[in-house]
């Protein structure tokens, strides 16, 4: 087994600054990095992840921030996130904020204590400026969400406006001929972003009316009540697109409730692809790539991590169409009626 | 404000036990930390989490360990977990394990490591011997798992056994007269009371046969699976009982796939009781007191931590029969049908 002796041997640099480059503390210039990496793959040496932790700065544990553990979203991305993490070696600590930006802080002033070595940050409640502040302290990468006026902050999330189109021209497709939207919260960048989608297509359609779109708040309850006001407004709506997965099944709780049946009467579109199926009938959804999402949120962290230039700060994420039972009436199965 | 100065005058000891009390480390005598509890409840106290964390041994965080995020029981556990830890200034960190004995290790490794304050377990991989030994290194209670050979072990249950006795008898009393049970692995200790609950009503009727019951292994896909195969086995079977909502959920959609009726052909009773209502038709169930054993884990967690003495290792928490629409045609409502 090569030591970092060796490491430092090969690369004509003191043990000290092999040390700083694996526990990514201290300055080392550019180019002597560049050689320790060379040295260090060139003899296959790797540090020892408890060695490495007592030794210097990194302690190999990184934590991922959700802001509602109660949507099956984010317990799929903790799972997605936690198998790289243990793959890489690092321990994951999941942190749940409820929304609420006091519980944020908290957690991230106990990151900064316990010397986490990068977050990976789901919130709708930061803003860019306290993701800057707490930037300057310990990498951060930023998922399902992203702030175009600050290039500097790193972020992965969907193509979440052409998710959209395709659930909208999905339901057109099926026959839908006025297509209501269940909207997330408008401060929230993705919610933004499918609520635009929708409008796109639908603005310029004559039955359209500024009032199929209603608010949901990306929970089940909320979108549940919308639906009942919604279809209250406007019986002759047929076609359902849910900003999320859970407002869809609020959405579907509400037309069981006033007996429409789904598809047959309303079909219904929801986004993120959850994919533990708890719902019956089967969501129609926008599958985001969530084991991708979470996978590359950990390559990036680990970039950072090792100061390693990234070739774009944004990756956008490819969504799919995953056509189920609340749209399209498949083997012939009715739902609900 | 009151200092640690104005407690250990008060209680005429000095400042350095005053700390190992608040901090619970080094050992002091019972008489004396009474002495001193009773001190600090007089002068109201309060040492301040930060001081407290950076004088002594307490880092004011404590770990959840759950076996499956993706099960919507533990994330509501970990909601319920965490808000009383944040009332009462901890910290908590989420460790899911995926029923891995390996990732379980490597967490309370890394919990002996940072010092965490303490440990609420909910594992099935776990023995008593693993956990005994952890157990000598930091406080740790137990949540929906007993071990009855080992009093020693703190754990916090509900009435498993009890609670089969209503699913079951309520579909009796709904007019099944064949009644199923998907179970959970036989190794743990919830599943395996479930189960017993079930036998001990049905196991002397006359249209029991053991093949009646199925594993399901905590899973949707597995119960789905068992159910497609039960129902293969024996057509008239018109009531089953599930050892977990999952696996109602995978029973759902298996007697979905078989064009069978719920609750018209088919009652189904599952058993946790999560109320994030994602299924519809929605379950009826067998629901756990989530809330509660959440709070009570971190009660007596804190308790563990302050050397506290307990009135009991082990408490067992009352279940309800949360009676909804896949067992009784509640508004003249039917089906998936």
């Amino acid at each position: 087994m090569p030591t970092i002796r060796d490491v430092s041997k090969l690369a004509g640099v003191s043990i000290a600054t092999v040390s700083r480059v694996i526990n990514n503390s201290g300055y080392v210039k550019q180019e002597t990095e560049k050689t320790i990496l060379h040295a260090m793959k060139v003899l296959k040496y790797e540090p020892d992840p408890i060695a490495r932790s007592l030794a210097g700065k990194s302690t190999r544990m990184i934590a991922l921030v959700v802001p509602d553990i109660l949507n099956p979203f984010f317990p799929e991305i903790a799972k997605a996130v936690e198998n790289e993490a243990s793959r890489l070696g690092y321990t994951l600590i999941l942190c749940n904020t409820d929304n609420s930006l006091e519980k944020e802080e908290s957690y991230f002033r106990v990151f900064e204590q316990k010397r986490i070595d990068g977050v990976i940050l789901a919130s709708y409640t930061f803003d860019a400026s306290q993701i800057k502040k707490w930037q300057r302290k310990m990498p951060i990468v930023v998922i399902d969400n992203r702030f175009p006026e600050h290039p500097t902050i790193v972020s992965i999330i969907s193509h979440n406006r052409s998710g959209a189109h395709l659930a909208v021209n999905h339901l057109i497709e099926q026959g839908c001929q006025k297509i209501a939207h269940i909207c997330g919260p408008m401060d929230v960048y993705s919610a933004k972003e499918r609520y635009k989608g929708y409008e796109d297509i639908c603005e310029s359609q004559e039955w359209f009316t500024p009032d199929l779109v209603v608010q949901g708040n990306f929970q089940i309850k909320e979108s549940y009540q919308a639906t009942l006001q919604l279809m209250n407004r406007h019986q002759d709506v047929d076609g359902i697109f849910a900003g999320n997965d859970i407002m869809a099944v609020g959405a579907l709780k509400g037309l069981l409730e006033l007996n429409i049946g789904v598809p047959s009467e309303v079909k219904l579109v929801g986004f993120d692809g959850i994919s533990i199926p708890l719902v019956v009938p089967e969501l129609t959804t926008v599958s985001q790539p969530i084991g991708e999402m979470g996978a590359l949120a950990m390559f990036r962290l680990v970039d950072l991590m090792n100061n390693r230039p990234l070739e774009s700060n944004v990756q956008v994420l490819n969504v799919d169409l995953m056509i189920k039972d609340s749209s399209t009436t498949r083997a012939s199965k009715e739902f609900m009626k």
